[in-house]
């Protein structure tokens, strides 16, 4: 399963180019995992990360800027995910253009981390349930 | 008539003290101005920025900050007008908490602008009469 | 006294008109009032935030956007105060361009906060001392 | 021969968890390539685009986020190239710790562009000349 998410490119996104600055990238993905955890998974980043004192930092990111994607333009997100660890996660997330064709393509690792003492904890068998319906 | 828009606080928005940075704000009235542009007015900025070659650039801006915003809330933006000038337009943007008491008001001017010349240009007919209706 | 620091406007400030994306001006406001904390002050954010527990959100800014300016200027920003309170500060900060003529001039308020409680507290004595040596 | 640069953590930089929100290293990174190319390369972003009509977009990054780091702390970054292609350019980007520990790791391809038809262009010979002594 795909989890799919519009994401509609701003003003604030784009650069003297008039297409999108390649770090917005980054915090329209970490917007998508935010949608996804809350209504994918049903576990809000408002209530991992101030309740739990959980978080869920990036360790690496791959990512390939194909074609360039100008203001106004409506991607499609489509997140699933490569492997699920004992403490990490393998998110896969595409942008395609209203044309079809792929934008940008990403793949990263997370790790469930304690925010307080910093070291990385299991995901929660309950998590790791519903993360399971995204694996490829 | 009020423009009224749901507004997520997202993670990254979010300053070392979990709350939103106020810098911020300004992105998401710029988000919300582009909205109501293409639902309110009709006028997208990609239309305006891309093919018009116009910009609404701001040319003054007065904002409080009442109370803190936590991550994962969901504001309600208020967008209504106190005036429009000939080049120019007043905007006020107002942000209320789940619990209805108000977080942000800010007043706004800005301009349309010939984005090649840099020079003020009258509102359009055809957009002030649509302005009209978000006029106080 | 004025307080007086470069800033070298950079790619990410930009917008697609090739001029900085005004709420980018909010975040070097940011950055400045950092610095002179630091350097005029004694007293770094990573100290207040960290090790103190103190904050010093805006509560109100006020900001003129006089003139556009683009991509790889260095301005000139001089931050002084307009006025101490109790527990607030008004600081104002202009920049002017390569040319010495003023793109942008804020006014804003500031309140020293125990991050915990989220209360206003007193400007310690000390702090107070310094920061008259920059008040008009 | 690396192109060193110190980079200070800002309160714009941190999240929730009081570190570095990872996109904004990113931002981080144009800064550095933005002054590799003016100090280093002696051909500044602002003659590149505005005068040249050129871009250095970046097509692929790969970057792993080994430590975090946190406000005020101030990282030295560490640009070197790996391979100096046709019209591409294979950039490394280290950033370590006050305490020489490596926080941050990235690889990424730039191309330079012609940004009026967003074709990939050769390097000028000058330009590659300068770039020869960065390269590993």
């Amino acid at each position: 399963m795909l989890f799919v998410l519009p994401v509609q490119i701003r003003f604030a996104h784009c650069d003297p180019a008039g297409i999108v600055f390649y770090p917005r990238y980054f915090e329209m993905f970490n917007t998508i995992i935010e949608d996804w955890c809350e209504h994918g998974l049903g576990s809000s980043f408002r209530e991992m990360h101030m309740h739990l004192g959980y978080g869920l930092p990036v360790v690496n990111v791959e990512c390939s800027f194909l074609k360039p994607t100008e203001l106004g333009e409506i991607l499609s997100a489509q997140l699933s995910l490569n492997r699920i660890g004992n403490t990490s996660l393998h998110v896969e997330i595409n942008l395609f253009g209203p044309d079809n064709v792929q934008r940008v393509g990403a793949k990263m690792v997370l790790v469930l981390m304690d925010m307080k003492t910093r070291k990385a904890i299991p995901l929660p068998q309950s998590l790791r349930q519903k993360m399971l319906q995204y694996l490829k």
